[in-house]
């Protein structure tokens, strides 16, 4: 049998502020295959949030445990598992809900174990961010070195993935941010990461606006996590035959496209969504990618803000997650 | 030397009623490798009143001959020419400028002999409609055999070509129309062309629409000629995984969808310009397909309606082909 688990579980859609509690488990039995893995951390997604408020396309039957994604310790393992061994370090993967809690039991193949030199902030959240900007850099447009892309929301985590992996294929970005204080300080951290160029929302309303986008090549494809206006200005740099991606929806508005753009610039609008692409039978090639993806984060060449919450702290973790609370860093609870 | 010519000629771009006047052109040396051509019947394409207007993408420099498409039959050939001979009916291919007049001379190489049991009517509008209908089933969706396919501006020349070329392959099509007097005529008229299901704009708007699309697949694939919120009649009747296709721009308004149509029903939206598809070297392709519709319009399996018109009234059939005069077929000059 598990240890009680310590968990928290939604019983309706509603808010998750307030419709989660927290709520002891009790000890769930470890069958043959199963592996009982201690949860050392677990993020707080958009996609979490939106499960419980029940408008995301998949949710579990209520009452669920939260969760997504995160890392853990082996804690107990069935008689019959071979491939782990008590104390190696666990995602699950695919993505399987129920992190949100100390304890979690899954079969065997459930559960992908990864290098312990990983730092767990990292580790916790490596599959719904940095995999999503990696598919995406893939999948669409086969880029080559010295090709540019486009993206709005750079600041965001993917955004900031999407960065690093670009550069590392010496594919040249160029990063849309809003107007907003601290702009500077924007441009700069976004630079460190490797970003070519960094322009405001405004100035790419300008009308002279490809003098912000420096001497790169027009881009070949964008991303968009936001819709509305500020997906037209991804539109609008895209060049002859290119691409626009869109994995979010920030801003909650749609996108407004000319029929000019399709029929005379010959534009393509696709869309991305990790979790189909997870569910077409690709664990494999999923893993190799995490390995990939791990190893960066090891050593330092793929990096993001996260911040650490105690697992006590839910609630105000939770607040920050869902925007009440100003911006912050991606919540990662730690067990 | 041609004989001299009667042309229709704009010296700068606007209005085609008020910068085109009917011109004498001069005798032109045929050349060893030229063919004249005695024009028979050419037809006023929304994109030709665009390029004198001015607002096309491409437009050849003024002064200008009008046209881009037509037929005709070999006048006088040059002395080096060895693959037409006087008599044989022709057509530019790939499509060229000036086919607004009496004669025409271009090398050997842009004519293309077409069978002449084809009526004139069609073989003077084959490229334009006809293969673009042919291209877009083609090369975006790998449609099979009882797939389904929707379309919206389903009483257009493509619409109805779209609708016969599916037709004959085994796809099903839903045809959109609008909501005006006269929709039951519309209905049965489409119906004979053998389209599956034809639906008028507000049945769509209902909640239950999909009452109306009988028990046809959820379309793989949608036609746009139109955009604006009949674009998103479109897109809401696509399945999953679905591509629209815009081709038109009926209503001048743009495309609006939501970033969840892209996340999570992952339709793809792009754009066809036939200009384009003709230009990457595909004139040999090209060719078979036009021969393939000039064989289908010849033996009555492709049909639409052409108004022909005799020369003099080209000032009516520009009206008529300009809309300021209700609803009429296209306008096929005759020489």
């Amino acid at each position: 049998m598990s240890p009680p688990s310590k968990a928290i579980v939604y019983e309706n859609h509603g808010s998750p502020d307030s419709v989660t509690r927290v709520v002891m488990l009790p000890p769930v039995e470890v069958r043959e295959n199963d592996v009982c893995v201690k949860m050392i951390a677990a993020p707080i997604n958009p996609s979490d949030i939106n499960q419980i408020e029940g408008v995301y396309p998949v949710r579990p039957p209520v009452p669920a445990v939260g969760g997504i994604e995160g890392v853990g310790q082996v804690y107990t393992v069935g008689s019959m598992v071979k491939s782990l061994s008590l104390g190696d370090f666990v995602i699950p993967s695919p993505l399987s809900s129920g992190t949100w809690q100390t304890y979690v039991v899954k079969d065997e193949s459930m559960w992908h174990k990864i290098d312990k030199r990983c730092p767990i902030e990292y580790a916790a959240t490596i599959t719904v961010n940095p995999l999503s900007a990696l598919r995406m850099l893939e999948d669409f447009v086969s880029l080559k070195s010295g090709d540019s892309v486009v993206q709005n929301g750079a600041t965001s985590m993917v955004g900031q993935c999407i960065i690093q992996l670009a550069r590392l294929c010496g594919i040249r970005t160029i990063n849309i941010i809003r107007d907003r204080v601290g702009t500077d300080v924007t441009k700069e951290k976004l630079k460190a990461l490797g970003a070519d160029i960094v322009v405001s929302e405004s100035q790419l309303n300008e009308k002279n606006f490809k003098s912000h986008l420096g001497n790169l090549p027009e881009p070949v494809m964008g991303f968009n996590c936001i819709g509305g206006n500020v997906a037209s200005l991804v539109v609008k740099t895209l060049r002859e035959g290119g691409t626009m991606v869109t994995y979010g929806a920030m801003s909650k508005k749609p996108i407004t496209v000319s029929t000019t753009s399709f029929i005379f610039k010959d534009l393509s609008l696709r869309g991305f969504w990790l979790h189909r692409w997870m569910h077409l039978e690709k664990v494999k090639e999923c893993r190799k990618m995490i390995d990939y993806l791990i190893g960066l984060a090891r050593d330092g060449k793929l990096k993001y803000e996260t911040e650490l919450v105690p697992f006590e702290d839910f609630a105000t973790a939770l607040d920050k997650a869902m925007g009440k609370r100003g911006n912050h860093p991606k919540q990662v609870l730690k067990f």
